[in-house]
């Protein structure tokens, strides 16, 4: 039997997003595959295995006829956190597992690229197993960003400071902030098209926005610095209580890899160590952090609606993942929306709630996305270390108020 | 000069709070208002004090010439969280606090009552001053709430099981739950009238709410109990990620100041350790037990617009504080929301977030409520221990996920 | 029948002990006898009440037939680490037990007065019995110490200082430090005598001493300015790596209750913040600061042994526990050792072990010593806080090397 | 210029103990070489540098002239606690740098052998010179007993088990334990020969020593069993304080690695998860867990002086480090006392405090031991991972009373 074309474009997808995580993990030594520097970041090699363990369990467990687990105890080690399908190893404790090594995961990648890909030639095209591979795919994309904001954290701790890529860093003032004002009225929120989406985007449903602007292009580190001198970080007025709670306990005194050496700003990149650029947009930025930037400015982060509703039909265009860059880059000249797609990740004011009507996927992947809605805010946008074609404008991201390790960035909102 | 009618009817509404203050410590020992018994509760002693130094501070120290603050230490000691009138002893040590004594608070009390009732009897009525007046009232009426949950609190620690009442436990096994349909639509969110509310009340604003409906009354301990029965406590799937977690750390079992003793199932409550009575509203539960509750129901939590918009226009009426009894009652028999107003505060699975367009009241007393829109979330209604009047349908209660401690319960909801 | 002259003495100083301990609660506020300011101390309260149950438990319920114990529950609320008697409430939490009130705690007590001496003038004189009373009595003046060193822990808390006793500070500067040589050789440790002592102070047994030399004096506040201003908190090459790691981890810059306002070095006294005086002896010293102390002036701290050996049968005189005071003394000019007894507790540099052959008391008291014996370092000679005719050379006091809040001091010591 | 017979026996020696370093982590994964379990344990790759570290620091940069460091950072990454010589990287983040790899630690490893052997070739023979590369060799030894402890621990998280080697559990019954009598005297302790030593083992000094009894050999699994079988875990009347504070606290039920399946009782050892073999000496035992046996038994540990006047001129034979075994091997038959040495470390009830004219050596080694004599007890007799060589009767080992990971065992004495 063949595939259908369908098939044929999942298979496709599938070997190119498998190769991209192998490309990722390429410059990286055994040793840096080993790294979790906190327990909400993974070892690469975990990721490795993780992202093949979702194939084999929710796809050639159920659906290849004789299928044998590549190990036993991987259903243990590599499973995340789907209570459906069993117990976890326990998450702050992945550094510590050497073994399966590298060189093991990569095998066992590949005996689940063999299976899975053998599966598909047969012709096999269970609508619900297809989907699954396809949730698998979308899963591994996102597992990619992990990878390098993981690997990231991890270096930033080693005063050698490695560089996975050569980067120059960019010259020049940051240019001026620009407005673009919307009218507000009744619209659509959430997803309801043909293709893939996570369950967390639907069901469409109808909103009324009130008047807004947007900032243009994102705040950028030359802005940022002003906040900084004019003493940011110390004036608890700017801050929500749980921010300046979390800036005081954790002495939280500039951005997330930014250090001062010799009267000098510089930040740890994965191009190593480098000076601040002022055009650069400021990334790696806390909600609390961007909240009361917000707030010093007069202004307020904007809500997902209005962000969703200005991004509206714009092309899903923007600097999203380039193994040879890994920076989020300065915002280019141009009318119109800057920075909306890659670059960093927008925080919004909006609660990571469920949709009117939100249904949990059926299955053991339907803990994918609801069990998290409380104590957490949505994002969205993508970033520089996004995989293109990743993002939607009904995508939603969601990190909770205190995490910095992301590449994580400002949009400006107001009310109009 | 004479009081005008409205500066009278402040003045009462003024005596008649300090008194009640007043009177729910009159039971208590100079040691029992010492205890503190978390971080987030405080001692009796320090609420009395607190709120008198509410008046001082935004109301003598700038209307009343020539006022001279009782003790200069207070304005430090007594500060909760006003950032912009100065710094504040370190809240969890609260409890060190032994100076003043309950004695001199008292004194401080009256030497604040004498004071601000001789500034108004001079025929002053500054607008903004008055606001500021009828501010502190609201703001001790909200401490006299947490007066009793937190005496609550500290007393359960002691094997004596103080009792502040003498009350008998009901009978009885809990009633059939009944659902109400509501349609959807248009409505208005927020307060916009001319009484006294809080900032973050406002703007009134529309929003579009889908059908929906809601239990006539809440979750009963009997009930509760049927959860617990069947595992609830000890089924991850049930719970919010977060949620899971909170109750694996902190090892809940069952809800706050329950107890197993020969196979029952008792509480503490203000009239000392009793049985459980299968028919009152069941009580002091967090948000992620009245999540997992409604998920294992098949239902779920109201949104605060549901809630709202259900509430209308029905009259504000329902157990409210009564210093004879503190404690929820059953639901009375009839048609229609039971339970609405008074008895439990009812959890939304709405984030505290701002409304389109707040603004935060102008001055330091605009530190009262925007700072901690985040990690939130919005409770309706009031409870037994809530001062009579103090509660509109526009009301915003809101507290972190895992809050146990005040007088929280169930009201569930479902999509219609 | 009628009690013999050693049965009266023991009631006569049964009754002074107790009475002691009401006058030292005398001047304090029901409130001020709640506060427990950290897992280590206890409230007041809690000791007046703590030191009755020891009589109660350990002689009332054994040897006066058909007593009644005044209240069930204290048996555990106020057993301190006996498991032999049975389980006790959590320690940390002492301070949550606003019931019984200070009067109720008093009228316990009185109920306990009232049966230990009517059983002891019934002519009953049980020698098992007669030493634990002798017991109850030397633990309630360990107890009447850790009172006065709780309360002005936690008073030191309170930005009002509260005093409990009127003292004038010191003038002048610090005398010149004289050393004394002692020749060493084989001596007794320990003690054998017929009068009371406790376990741990025994057997006697002989012991190696090298020749050395002890400082006449206690090292003076003077003196450790000196070692403050050359860096001496800053200097990790003078710590022991525990105490580095403590230092820097507990951010310690300063002895215990030390504080600077204007350039000027001030202190939490029970007599209120005052100035430093130069001539005092340093107190509320850690060992890790006393041992820091002694390595930077080129000495060392002396061992049990030097010690004792060196108090030989010197009188057991010195500025023990006046209510009147509170407050270690300058030492009088003169010669030989000055400030061996009362003024400051000193610290060893000797391990609190067992001594060879060391049996703990039989029954439950035996937890009283011996279950300490690890982590711990023996301190010498009694502190001004210390109930006068309490110690002896013998006497082994211990404290871990962090504690701060006992009168504790330094007396250095070298080899010769 | 040709090296002398001393020289050339120390290029040797120093040789084969860098040999066996890479012997030791020669089965390792680049992957392993990255565990860092806990804050005291360290990655085996840091073990690599670190030894190199100290060759580098303190014999070449002194000693060849022009030398120039490997990498300037190594210094700062590298150092373990030496402040006379520098700022230290972060303890508990050493498991963080990836970067040296494995492949550049054994470069550096290279360069520096390379170096040290051509300063030794010159003729060089600098006695304070010598003398450091002497406790470099020791210094590495030390670290090779913890390369094995601490890759144990490491391993032991890894549901997976990995074995360094292969060996059959031991067969049979636990023998009876006999007991020996010492008549007790005046001995000399500590050392004073000519060879290596450390500074903390002098000066050699009189003691008395009481007449005692030591068993014959250390405490077998089946003895610890019965133990266990009696409760011993449970019943706080047999542990020290701190002792049953810390049980209770980590959950402690049994020894380190130990866990029943299948109501047996297996163990992680380095040949993988084995069961429990009676005859074979409980080991990875903490101090606590070592008193509350021997309370149990109605013994007591040995003093640090009865074990080495026991231990006298027996020959310092036993069962050290081989590795194809590392686990420790039951008593053999025989009179005398058995597994003195090698086996494991026997825990003494003496502190580690300096003896009587302690001083230590002299520059930045003077950190070695001093600054760690607190909070510590001694260990005697080395382990079945300790080199053949390193020991000898007055060699004082020391760790926090909590520790358990070391191959620690039980030793029982008694007053005779
Ligand atoms: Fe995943
Ligand atoms: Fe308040
Ligand atoms: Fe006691
Ligand atoms: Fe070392």
């Amino acid at each position: 039997m063949e595939m259908d074309n369908r098939t044929t474009q999942l298979l496709t997808r599938y070997q190119s997003t498998r190769k991209m995580s192998r490309d990722i993990a390429e410059p990286l030594q055994p040793e840096d595959q080993m790294i979790q520097s906190m327990p909400d970041a993974s070892p690469t090699k975990w990721h490795l295995a993780h992202t093949s363990w979702f194939f084999e369990t929710f796809v050639l467990n159920r659906y290849l006829p004789g299928y044998q687990p590549y190990a036993p105890e991987f259903a243990y080690l590599f499973n995340s956190y789907y209570n459906q399908v069993g117990p976890q190893y326990r998450r702050p404790q992945r550094g510590l597992i050497s073994r399966p090594t590298v060189a093991e995961v990569h095998a066992y990648r590949q005996y689940v690229d063999d299976h899975l890909q053998a599966l598909l030639r047969t012709g096999w095209a269970d609508p619900a197993g297809l989907q699954l591979i396809e949730l698998g795919v979308q899963h591994e994309q996102q597992h990619q960003e992990l990878m390098l904001t993981d690997i990231k954290h991890g270096f930033s701790f080693n005063p050698l400071y490695p560089a996975l890529v050569t980067r120059e860093p960019e010259r020049g003032s940051a240019s001026t902030q620009h407005w673009l004002t919307y009218a507000g009225g009744q619209y659509n929120l959430g997803y309801d098209g043909p293709d893939f989406h996570f369950d967390n985007e639907g069901p469409r449903h109808q909103v009324l926005v009130p008047p807004f602007k947007l900032a243009q292009r994102l705040v950028t580190n030359g802005e940022y610095l002003d906040f900084m001198a004019d003493g940011g970080y110390h004036n608890p007025l700017l801050w929500l209580s749980d921010g300046w709670a979390w800036r005081q306990q954790q002495q939280v005194e500039q951005p997330l890899y930014w250090q001062q050496a010799d009267g000098q700003w510089q930040h740890y990149t994965l191009a190593g160590l480098q000076p601040i650029a002022l055009t650069e947009p400021v990334c790696h930025i806390s909600y609390y952090e961007a909240d009361a930037f917000a707030q010093w400015s007069g202004k307020r982060l904007p809500t997902e609606a209005e962000w969703e509703t200005a991004a509206g039909s714009l092309p899903v265009a923007g600097d999203f993942l380039d193994l040879t860059r890994l920076h989020p880059a300065p915002a280019p000249a141009g009318d119109g929306l800057q920075q909306l797609y890659g670059t960093c990740w927008q925080w919004t004011r909006s609660a990571y709630s469920p949709y009117p009507g939100f249904k949990p996927a059926a299955g053991a992947v339907g803990e994918y996305n609801g069990k998290f809605m409380c104590n957490q805010l949505v994002l969205k946008g993508g970033s520089c270390v996004t995989p293109r074609g990743h993002v939607r404008p009904s995508y939603r991201n969601f990190f909770p108020a205190h995490a910095q390790w992301q590449f994580t960035g400002i949009r400006m909102a107001d009310d109009a």
